[in-house]
This record gives structure tokens, C-alpha cells and sequence, in this order.
């Protein structure tokens, strides 16, 4: 079979390292002689595979002694009713930025626990670009953001100064360049696109933050509880997590810097064919064009399926678009090749030749 | 490698045909030519994968149309928060049975929603025995007991009559036995004994349950929301549904009668053992063993940890008892071969000729 390639928007591409290394495990976890599914999670091989990811994640965000790293059920979307339950303190106000649906989710659960602030919302224009222009209240309980924004493919590049807690939801592009981690009071990331498998979450919150939680939160959703038993409250994702550590291990071979450099040549690659072919047209303003989701439409739409089943002819995969907005997305997570954009340029160029 | 003989409480041992599925999977999943971990969960490979698992489970249990399937994360302990969530209506009380930890935990989170009956508890006895004579209130918001006790070693074999909704944590024993599923408004179980790897938690619930549950609840803590997205409200997950739905196929194959004379000749032959076996005392009261999980002492404490020695060399693995109680526990889940427990017989028998 010729090789898929895979721009699904996630679960998505993995690194083939992780992919054998689970194959492996499966079959002789850590030489226990037994399948890493069928092992105690509270055993030494299991409980030093949770160790080295949290390590993992310090030592590639450059963690101070501050942070807490937790890996967690439930993606992102419990997230957002774990937020305002530990952190929307009574009488406070929570500051929110909607930049789409996930955005918006994050929000609409917030306003079951408390008072929301949106300070700002692109849904004028379809999320097709980040808003900029908004100040932080002094008093907000915190303020949550999204760095990237899968459906709509935009991507925040810098973030406001405040000295508000900063809470951001980067499910889809952590661990895709370098940032100061320093600035942020808690990131938080399903594991789903850049990091591993769907079926765990990472949790990175600043000490000082916990400190200021909510006394009653159920056990289960406080996040002080997770910590103290370092991801070991109850059962934990065990599969997933091992994937994310041997991910994990990959992302810190390549380093941010190198891995920043090889998503922005892909990126560079693909919108640059957008750009220049007259039978395509990006949708999102060209400042917040996020590295890590490409989105297009044809600017014919009666094209766009004829070039989706060209796409799928030519093995390229997961190209289309979310079902609330349409069109053609292409997601090149960090585990996606420059070769797989090269045969997606390639796939459009050909398509131009015989359509244009 | 000799095979290691799987006792462990869980994760537990689980059908090779599973395991050997998932190896594959991570290979090439469903002919895709991508990896299961790899691919949208909206994909129709997938979609199908979940529909064959809530199926599986319909026709394991016999349920009517009456009955809704979901899976979620979280595990078992994120029911204890959920249950009440939805279904400690305003003005009522909830009934619960202590009969361990895991119940304890349950009681504990719903005291934070609302009021709770303890009906009864075997805390007396450090849980040793299930309670059986105390009635339920006939205005309880629900009943609540816990079918299995992991950590004491004891299973309640029969259920009480009342009119009142009973919700099970059924966790470590379901799918070990036939039983009437038509009893129950709700059953719930952390896949990681008798179902798959952990990571996900079967639900099952009754349409009319879910009619009566609380109005706002949060959107990842709403059962209807769940069942109204076919357990994709957000990414599931994958890998683990993927595991429980071959497992599920074992079971069937199996069937739930010849899967409880499978159940009940392993406990029988070891219950057998250490009630003839000098140096070993039985902890539970004898109508209320579990046959899925064997708690026994060395009459002899000093032999304790010589003896689990004795078993780690001829590859007895998971023997030791929770932290919290102490001495040996046998967790003999569906996947266990008899032969595992003849092994550990012979283990008991040898360590007696040396040292009776």
C-alpha cells in the first residue's frame, strides 16, 4: 500500500516512533512479560512512564519549580467546566476571548458557575482572524484564550501582557514552536493533535494559581486533588499517556526551536500554493494563518468535491473541511512530513493544469 | 519468556484476540493504512467501532430499546460526581450501600450535591461482608450500591427488590455472569477489569432515568448530552473503546452463562485451596466471596512476604493485596485462564511442603 498521507485535523499524525513503541509495548510492556494494557498502573514500570512525561513537558517548556505538570480524562472540553469551577471565585469575573467554537464552549460553560467578561469575539467574520484589540480588567478572576483554533485555522502569535492569571487552551499547537511558558498561570492541551492519542489531557498549572482554587470542588474535578496524587487520584489514561511520553521524547530530540522552523516550512509551502493558484483561496486573515491548520476553499465551490476525490485518489487524507464551515483544511500537526505538504502542493498544481 | 500469570486487580488481563486486534490496529486500522491512534474519530472506520461496542454491550446484557449505551471517560470516580450531578434532584435523598472504598467515595462526592442515606455499611467488619438487611426509602432519588468490591474481596450475588431507580457501579464484575439487567435504571463500569484497557467507562442508562435527571448540568457532566452524541459530543476515547469492542466480541463468543461456570470453577478452586491450606485464612464472609477477586492472609503473617516471593519466581504476578488492607489478593477476571489458577494452587501447595 503507497504511504497516506494524513492531514486529519485529530486524532491526527503521530510520530512513527511512538506508533512502534506502542506496538512494542502491547506486546511486552517495560519486560514485564505482560501487554502494557494489562499491567497495574501503580507499578513501578507504569508509574516511571508517567514520571518521564511530566518530566518530559518541564524540560521542553523550560518549566520553572512553579509549575505542576498533570495528565488527566475528559480533553479539553471538561477543561472548561474545570476552569471556572476551581478558578471562578465568588464575586470575581471571569475574561474570556471567543475566537470559535471551542472558544465559545469554553464560555458557555463558564456562565453556568459565574459572571463572564467576553472581551472580545471574531464571530463578525467567521473567526477568520484573531482579535487584538481588548484590554484585560484588573480584576478578572483570569483570563482564558485559545492559541489555535483548529475549525477556523487561525493562530494566536503573541499574547497580552497582564497580570491577570493566563489561562490558555492549546490543544492544538503546544509543543509546535517556542514560547515563554513562563507567562502563563495554566496551559492546558488534549492530547489528541501534536502530543499523542485522544484519551488524555495535559495539565500545566502554576503553584500559585492552585493556591487561589475554590475550596469545594468535586473530587474528581479539583485540580489540587490530581496534583497531590500526581495523576494518580483514580486510573489513568495509561495507553495514551505512554504514547505522549514516547511523542514527548520525539518533540525534545527535534527541540522547539527545530520544530518551529519545520512547521513553518511547511505552512510557508502550502499557503504560498494558495496564494499563487488561481483555483484556491484562503479564508482567514493572513496574519492569523495558523501554522498548524491550513484552511481553503476552491474558488469555484463546484470544484471542491471533484478535487477532494483527486485529494483521496492520491492517498492525501483528511482534507476536508469542519463540517460548520466548509471547504478544505489541511492540518500539518509537527508528525507531518514536508513531503506530504510537497504531494498536497503537487496534488493542486496537477489539478490546476487540468482544470484551470 | 515462560507466560506470567496475570493476577492483577486492574488494569487486568485481557483476551489475547484483543490485544492481538489492537497490535493490528496500531498498524493499520481497518484498511485506512493509517494507524487507529492516527485517524478522525468522526471517520466512518470509527464510527463503526463504537456503534459494534454499544451493540455488543445490548446483546450481552439482553437490554430492551429502553436502555441507552454511552462511553465516557473519566473512570468509575468520575460517576461518583456525575451520578448526583444529574440525578440528586432538589428536596430528595439518596440512598446509598458502604460496602468499601469505591463505595465510600461514591457517598462522599454525592454528600457535596445534596443528602445522603448510608443505608448500610460493613464498615464494622473492614468491609469483609456485604449488608444485606436494611430497606430502601421509597422517596430515595436512587439507590446506589456497588456490586464488586476490588479491594475486600466480596460481591453481592443478589440484588434488593424496590421501586426506587438502582444505579450499580458494576466495575469489577460485570460481564462476569448473567444477571437481570432489566432491574437497573443505571449501570456504570471503568473498563479496566473485565471490559478493556482504562481509559474509558461504560455507561448504561434508562431512557426513563434520564428524563427525570436535573435540568443544568454542566455540558461534560450531562448524561443526555452524551447520549444524544452517541458518545462524541468530544473526541472519545479511541484506543480504548477500540480494545473493550474486541473484547466485547470475546465475550459474546463466550456467552455470559459458560463465562460464570469459567468464573465460578476458578474461584471454587482456589477458595478450595485456601480453606484446606494450613498456612492460608480466608477474609471475607464465605457467602459473600467474589470470584473475581480472592483476599486471603498467610495464617502465618512472617510468611507473607516470603511466599509472595515464592510466586514471583514461577511468574505468579499481581498477587500482593491493596495497600490499604493488606495480605494476597487473587483478581481472577474473565480473561484469566484456569491454568493461571492451577499455577498459583500449586504454588500454595509446594510453599505448604516446605515449610507446613
Amino acid at each position: 500500500m503507497n504511504k497516506v498521507h494524513n492531514f486529519s485535523a485529530g486524532p491526527a499524525i503521530l510520530p512513527q516512533s511512538a506508533i512502534d513503541a506502542s506496538i512494542q509495548a502491547l506486546q511486552n510492556f517495560g519486560g514485564t512479560g505482560l501487554s502494557l494494557i494489562e499491567v497495574s498502573h501503580r507499578g513501578k514500570e507504569f508509574e516511571a512512564v508517567v514520571a518521564e512525561a511530566c518530566n518530559l513537558v518541564k524540560e521542553i517548556l523550560n518549566l520553572s519549580a512553579d509549575y505542576e505538570v498533570i495528565f488527566l480524562q475528559g480533553g479539553a472540553s471538561l477543561q472548561f467546566d474545570m476552569i471556572p469551577m476551581n478558578f471562578l471565585t465568588p464575586g470575581k469575573t471571569a475574561a474570556y476571548v471567543n475566537t470559535g467554537v471551542w472558544a465559545s464552549r469554553a464560555i458557555k460553560e463558564a456562565k453556568m458557575f459565574g459572571e463572564v467578561n467576553v472581551l472580545a469575539s471574531s464571530e463578525d467574520k467567521n473567526f477568520a482572524y484573531i482579535p487584538k484589540d481588548y484590554s484585560i480588567p484588573a480584576d478578572a478572576a483570569y483570563y482564558h484564550c485559545t492559541s489555535n483554533n483548529t475549525i477556523y485555522g487561525t493562530e494566536m502569535f503573541s499574547f497580552p501582557e497582564t497580570n491577570v492569571p493566563m489561562i490558555c487552551d492549546m490543544s492544538s499547537d503546544i509543543f509546535s514552536r517556542p514560547f515563554d511558558a513562563s507567562k502563563f498561570d495554566m496551559i492546558y492541551a488534549g492530547a489528541q493533535k501534536n502530543m499523542g492519542p485522544a484519551g488524555t489531557t495535559l495539565v500545566i498549572i502554576k503553584k500559585s494559581l492552585l493556591e487561589k482554587a475554590n475550596a469545594k470542588v468535586p473530587t474528581m474535578l479539583n485540580y489540587k486533588i490530581h496534583v497531590e496524587n500526581g495523576s494518580m487520584y483514580n486510573t489513568p489514561s495509561v495507553f495514551a499517556i505512554f504514547v505522549c511520553m514516547h511523542t514527548l521524547r520525539w518533540i525534545k530530540e527535534i527541540g522547539l526551536t527545530a520544530m518551529e522552523a519545520r512547521n513553518k516550512a511547511k505552512a510557508d509551502l502550502l499557503y504560498a500554493e494558495i496564494d499563487r493558484n488561481s483555483l484556491f483561496t484562503g479564508t482567514v486573515a493572513v496574519e492569523d494563518r495558523s501554522r498548524m491548520n491550513v484552511n481553503f476553499v476552491l474558488t469555484n465551490p463546484a470544484h471542491e468535491e471533484p478535487f477532494l476525490k483527486f485529494c483521496a485518489s492520491r492517498n492525501l487524507s483528511g482534507l476536508k473541511g469542519h463540517r460548520s464551515v466548509g471547504g478544505l483544511r489541511a492540518s500539518l500537526y509537527n508528525a507531518l512530513e514536508l513531503e506530504s505538504v510537497q504531494a498536497l502542493v503537487d496534488a493542486m498544481q496537477t489539478y490546476e493544469s487540468q482544470n484551470a
